[in-house]
């Protein structure tokens, strides 16, 4: 059987920018174009020229190379002609390629939100096509609420999408803009629209209000409709919109869909997926989900348990495709459940020499487990881990000593009589004999640590200049008042975007905080002159 | 035509509890246990007896009241008789109501991990299952690697099913473990099983990593299977199990689950769905997901831009479902009437008079929405909420003062060479017009804070004098160096075993904290006040 040609349209810039909390800048626009481009779309849907100075500027230039650079707007008003619209004008004398309209195709929201005839509703549909293909416009309909229109009014809903279809439009889309409806009735629904449109002409735009964006555009797939719409890690308004970093390796790895259709994108393409997708939250400037299908950190993470010593013999048959091949890894954390393959499958992943006969080996693991009861989370922490191996097994420097510190929080009054909360902290650390001490202000005694450690590491103080801290948690392992704390810290090197994790555990919260902090400083030191010597 | 009764069978607490980064305490195990009671699932598998001291001490005793008490554990090894398997008999001596067992179904993995005979697992499967009706217990056996084994070798997959119900196995559940089956497969590999166990004795356990945990759970549904398992907000290995809270409202309102099956829960009940989703990620400390379908905060939430306007017009046609149908809220009206009826029932709830005409409640209303944007959680910290609401509604004392305070926690030698860290804290408050100043050491900052202010509060001393905190939870609640850090504070009352909750919100955690611990002192007083006075 011959494959039908599928096609990927992105909407990350359009219906992923209505997701709250996310405003993309024209330069973010671009760098997120960049990684369309890299992941290999048909379509990238830039924005709504017209509607707002962000998009009327995107799309005052063409902005890809090789996908097609789509407008999205709205059909013409009801009462105007074509010419007499500047809505559609904008995207009409826009750089894009080709343009996608959003039309009406619920009666109910034609009477309400148009305040036109359904008729006068088709008229637009038809104009707009006409006019985006007489401007040499490659034209697409999305067609709002179809599969709630269609429940409601099928009739109505069909004429819509044939209107489109008739008038010249490449694609008509199927919009489950609510997002509530699930497979079996996206089966039946696509099943009756090809009765007027065929499937080589029909898209699917899914929304993952009941956690089926992804089985709804796939179940649509099945059906016959052959461009599918998504967003990187699924960003878009309420729930998200279906996921393409899901999406395509689903399509190009899975049956039935594998030998349904093929896509511009080809499985040796997908060793660049995971970076892409974690490179988006770079962009978002937010931590990546951990369990996102093929991509996260833990897709292809399993806790020592009854399966882990089985994949490191098997991973083959514990794994339902090899993580390399969507750039990902296998991770079997460290946890006090380890044994000792599984520790030494780790220090292979960090780059740590190893050899399975060293007796250090066998001492390593037994203070790592001794630790982890304590409430270190070494699979949390890859950085304080490393550093505690490669302590134990080869040498690393500490670096510098710290002598003392000391942290103050005090609320008082100012001399305007306000009540004011004050940090300060005081570290004192030798470095080769030398003796630094620094002081600084915080937020909280943290972060005055925090400050005042970083201050001045003689001549170290170079190689830490682009750590910054990313993020801070503190779990308390235990209730009552003499709780274990463990704090986590997320670090990361400004210049080199690089990550790492460290880990402090305490009776005392400060206590647990530097411990976490002095090791991502170590760590960063240990690194930078890695690099140097390398 | 009669809808046949659909199973829940929740396993958070065992399957959940292999997420990286997941470590149930007993008491942990213990309120997530109560959570899923109020849920209403029909099965709580709370572990694995044996396995480890944590599991072996929860399934000491009976932890339910109307699930039933599940637990997990392995078939028997071949070569050796149920009475000499020390596994299978801690599962079977067990407080446990049920037991679930799990047996390979792929007979690669009977070759390579059990390293017996295909004919020695069916033997296993068998014996493992009437023993455990033997004992008292229903029993359900989990097919491992079903879809995989089945796709492997048909014939043998399906022999493990049958002789699992032909031995007395109450339930016998389809596992994708390897999450990679996609819900085609599901239904084709469901219908084939039903050919040799009825669908009213079949389960599915699906994962996430396809994105298809839910459909795939709901695919199995449709084609017969009365049992479905799943864990809340779909915690578990690798990319997650099926979510639970997904689940739930998708059978209960969506077509055609809603016409095949019913649940031990109503839909009336799901009201409750969104609280206890919150709840849950409160107990694990982390941030809820604000894009998880029915719950998440922006599930139901529009940004301004083509569709906000019209859905203040017709919030119906806009949205998939009701939000208040499952307990959550639209987000998009600049002021609410639910948000105030809401307001007027918590007051009711907590005792506080309150008339609805009194435009006190509407400023109340106006800085809990403020306060709750800072930060402060008050669905999660009564007693600060009712402290509030008194003060804004009525007269609450504040009883002492606070002039000022200090704390310091520092690192140094002792008299023996040793690095210790120490820390103190200096209180000074004024009660009706004395001065009281206390000094205390502790474990941390806010334990050396709380001990001082506890020490010398005057004539309110002896009402506090069976105060004790239970718990002392941080969360960080934006990433970077400016980060707003919330402190939940649970405290109780030794004597009368009553506790409460207190919230402190701060860019400094020491004052978070101690605001939580004012807080949670001065509604000691005021309840023991109430007492006193009654």
């Amino acid at each position: 059987m011959t494959k039908e040609r599928l096609y990927l349209f992105d909407t990350t810039l359009r219906d992923g920018a209505q997701t709250s909390g996310i405003d993309f800048s024209v330069d973010e626009k671009i760098a997120i174009t960049d990684l369309l481009e890299r992941l290999g779309v048909d379509y990238i849907e830039g924005g709504y020229p017209g509607a707002n100075p962000t998009d009327t500027k995107f799309f005052s230039e063409k902005r890809t190379q090789k996908a097609i650079f789509t407008a999205f707007g709205m059909t013409k008003r009801a009462g105007r002609s074509i010419s007499n619209d500047p809505g559609v004008q904008m995207v009409l004398q826009s750089a894009a390629d080709a343009t996608c309209y959003v039309a009406k195709s619920w009666d109910y929201h034609v009477d309400i939100a148009l305040k036109c005839t359904n008729e006068e509703n088709l008229e637009s549909i038809a104009d707009t096509v006409k006019a985006s293909v007489d401007a040499g416009k490659e034209a697409m309909i999305d067609c709002e609420h179809f599969f709630d229109g269609y429940k409601a009014n099928p009739d109505y809903a069909l004429a819509c999408a044939k209107t489109a279809y008739e008038a010249g439009a490449r694609w008509v889309v199927l919009c489950d803009t609510n997002g509530g409806t699930l497979p079996h009735e996206v089966t039946e629904i696509v099943n009756a629209v090809m009765q007027v449109v065929p499937g080589s002409n029909l898209g699917i735009h899914a929304h993952d209000d009941t956690g089926h964006a992804v089985a709804n555009t796939l179940a649509a797939v099945v059906a016959g409709v052959r461009q599918v719409q998504g967003t990187l890690n699924g960003i878009g308004e309420r729930c998200g919109n279906a996921n393409m970093i899901t999406l395509i390796p689903n399509m190009l790895l899975k049956k039935p869909y594998c030998d349904l259709v093929e896509l511009g994108i080809k499985v040796e393409d997908l060793t660049e997926l995971t970076a892409i997708s974690r490179s988006f939250d770079e962009i978002l400037n937010r931590s990546s989900n951990v369990h996102a299908p093929y991509v996260g950190a833990n897709a292809f993470a399993t806790k020592a348990g009854i399966h882990a010593s089985a994949i490191l013999k098997n991973p083959d048959t514990y794994e339902h495709i090899p993580p390399e091949m969507v750039g990902n890894q296998r991770r079997v954390l460290v946890s006090d459940q380890a044994g000792k393959s599984n520790l030494l499958n780790e220090l292979k992943r960090l780059g740590v020499d190893a050899d399975k006969a060293d007796p250090r080996v066998d001492r390593l693991l037994a203070e790592v487990k001794e630790l982890e009861a304590q409430g270190f989370a070494y699979e949390a922490a890859d950085a304080s881990f490393e550093l505690l191996a490669r302590r134990r097994l080869h040498s690393v420097p500490d670096y510098f000593d710290v002598l003392s510190f000391r942290t103050g929080v005090e609320r008082r009054y100012n001399a305007l009589g306000e009540r004011v909360t004050v940090s300060e902290a005081v570290v004192k650390v030798e470095v080769d004999g030398e003796t630094f001490m620094s002081v600084a202000e915080g937020n909280g005694p943290v972060n005055a640590l925090d400050l005042s450690l970083r201050k001045d590491l003689g001549k170290y103080q170079s190689l830490i200049a682009d750590l910054e801290l990313i993020d801070y948690k503190v779990r308390i392992l235990n209730g009552g008042t003499s709780a274990i704390t463990r704090v986590l810290i997320e670090s990361q090197n400004k210049k080199t975007g690089k990550r790492w994790f460290t880990v402090g555990v305490s009776e005392n919260i400060v206590d647990a905080s530097f411990q976490a902090l002095v090791d991502s400083v170590r760590y960063c030191i240990f690194k930078a002159n890695e690099l140097e010597t390398a």
